[in-house]
């Protein structure tokens, strides 16, 4: 059951989460860095732990998440299908090192500092998890979205985003029952697999019919009201899929850069993107407890000391995955920009907390370094950006 | 405290009501209709009590109010406050008319009817408010909000919506102490009726730094993000002073207006208001109940005969006080453009329920009454638009 959102509050956190935003926004970059990367910062500084202008409120969570879905649509809108396609292979080369490579080097560090299977295990996965979201606006800004290199990127966020749920459902339910039930795996894994491919084959004949009402129609705003209608679907059945919403959201975009009113999409959804994505960005930020970086306090000490190790091997799988790419690309760009975790990897410490299979330190060691790598990628990227890009 | 809002739910509802909206505004525009009232329309069929899509859930009415005070934003945007306040003398006799009329006929039909004081006066209270969301909104389909006529009715809707949440006040007063400290009431009033002046006395020098701010910012969609956050902060600040939220929006408009980046605000703006206020308008339609409308059971009669007495006296009462404006103008216009209730008057009706002043039937009889003068003030608008408008 809902419960109603006081308004002016929430409405309050919106507007410092834009000011802050932009403000910081504009100083990252007069520093050389990616905007993304001030507004991270000035969702940590409005957050909970330092101002609390910006609390995750569900108002906030639920803009932030409309933010993040339409970002991913604008994404998809500006990629083609075909050139995606043509990168499948290393794409799917660096997504799947990208995810071994890490949960290898993760499970053996955890283990290695005297921790149980099952955390090691939650551990492992925790780092899999690429987030399609900062890197998408990484590249976004880079202009790098269409480059050889950016387009393998962004396929292999997008299959490590599809697998990191499948691997989600596979702890989660190791960590319930102590084992895992292989046909389940299959299933869920076929069907999240599946989902982009038939949402793009079914979704081609669909938006044509939409866009051609919309052609038909004299209402202002019919178009961005259809288009965006159509996101949200998209995103809802890749949520009944298996998969993340944004991947739903990115196959609408795909989708409807196959039609006619592609550049008219585009444009009317721009200034949209600019006033919910940032609330996004935001409040990944927020979700930064500066309080767990005070190297004081004994327990802090011993989880900073794993979340250092866990942040280095996090960073070091996903940037050799990135080698495993072929054909003519800079290696190390793609490397850095799997680099960046998420939503997802706080939603594996999560569910490891909720189960008991992390204890608070442990759970901590992995939020810093899920965090850490969200804050390392920007500025690497930037700087390792191909000339030629 | 905020509970967290399930995600998918939301999404799925969210889409429907863009649909939903694009196609019966599509609908009602091809009957010769304004759009909003397919909105409405759209509403009532999706709303619970009949396909249940969209339900009133507090992410859908997060979005509603979000979309309605961009909405007003928007109108503020297109409105220039010289020419509101030449027509501030008519304006303001229409508003006062407009609130006396209604109050005293809708004071004694409902006496008339054998009800006692105490529930006449808060139905008298509920016909004083003029919904400015609806009105706003069929005026720019008209293209009228640049006339002599449209900006009467702006300007009488927002002294309305001002005084309107003072009486609100009194009334509750009454509702719970029997009796009015003058002293308050002066107070309150003082309070909502100055912030207007006050926020455009001190917004024109805070936006001209900000719009400054964004002329030297480099990074992307700075000057919408500003923008909306200067709305949503004029509509706390509104809140803070006793008035509603979309009063702040519109002054916000009010006062971007006077600054040289105008058309730009106004072209970002433009698909963000597309999306999100038609959530509003199907939000107001899904409140409506169709199984009050049923005559079959005796209570749903003696309430529907209340709902008749209260729709014409509420009709005549605003439509009158149209009259009450000089200069060169359709006064008939001006009447029917102040007919629309809203969420002011469907506050009134749930105060006076919760606080036991008006029993079921009553309470059925103001929701219909404000509803029926809601749905029928757009075809009138359209059909008494003068010429030359």
């Amino acid at each position: 059951m809902d419960h109603a959102i006081a308004l002016t509050p929430f409405l309050l956190a919106f507007a410092c989460a834009l000011l802050g935003a932009k403000l910081f926004g504009e100083a990252a970059e007069r520093f050389g860095q990616p905007s993304v990367l001030g507004e991270l910062l000035a969702g940590v500084l409005l957050g909970p732990s330092v101002l609390g202008l910006v609390p995750l409120s569900a108002g906030i969570l639920l803009v932030a998440e409309i933010g993040v879905i339409l970002a991913l649509f604008e994404v998809g809108l500006d990629t083609e299908v075909a050139k995606l396609l043509q990168v499948g292979g290393p794409a799917l080369a660096v997504a799947l090192g990208g995810m071994i490579l890490p949960f290898a080097s993760g499970y053996l560090v955890t283990r290695a500092l005297g921790h149980d299977t099952l955390a090691s295990i939650f551990v492992g996965a925790a780092l899999t998890a690429t987030s399609i979201g900062i890197t998408a606006r990484v590249l976004s800004e880079l202009h790098s979205l269409d480059t050889r290199e950016g387009r393998i990127i962004l396929g292999a966020a997008v299959v490590d985003d599809v697998l990191g749920l499948v691997i989600l459902a596979v702890v989660g339910q190791i960590a319930e029952t102590g084992s895992v039930e292989l046909s389940s795996v299959a299933r869920s894994m076929a069907l999240a697999v599946g989902f982009l491919a038939v949402a793009i084959a079914l979704g081609i004949p669909v938006s044509r019919s939409l866009i051609g009402f919309v052609g038909r129609a004299n209402v202002r705003g019919v178009l961005v009201a259809v288009s965006v209608a159509f996101a949200l679907l998209l995103a809802v059945a890749a949520h009944a899929a298996g998969s993340a919403e944004i991947v739903g959201g990115f196959a609408a975009g795909l989708v409807l850069a196959r039609t006619n009113r592609r550049h008219d999409i585009d444009e009317a959804l721009r200034p949209i993107v600019d006033v919910f994505a940032p609330v996004f960005f935001v409040s990944v930020g927020a979700q930064v407890d500066v309080a767990l970086l005070n190297p004081l306090p004994q327990a802090n000490r011993t989880a900073l000391l794993l979340a250092l190790g866990l942040t280095i091997v996090g960073f070091l799988g996903k940037f050799a995955a990135g080698f495993l790419a072929w054909g003519p690309a800079r290696r190390a760009f793609i490397g850095a920009g799997m680099v960046p975790r998420g939503e997802v990897g706080l939603i594996f410490a999560s569910l490891g907390r909720a189960t008991g299979a992390l204890d608070q330190r442990v759970f901590v060691a992995v939020v810093v370094a899920v965090f850490a790598t969200t804050f390392l990628a920007p500025p690497l990227l930037k700087s390792l950006k191909p000339k030629a890009g």
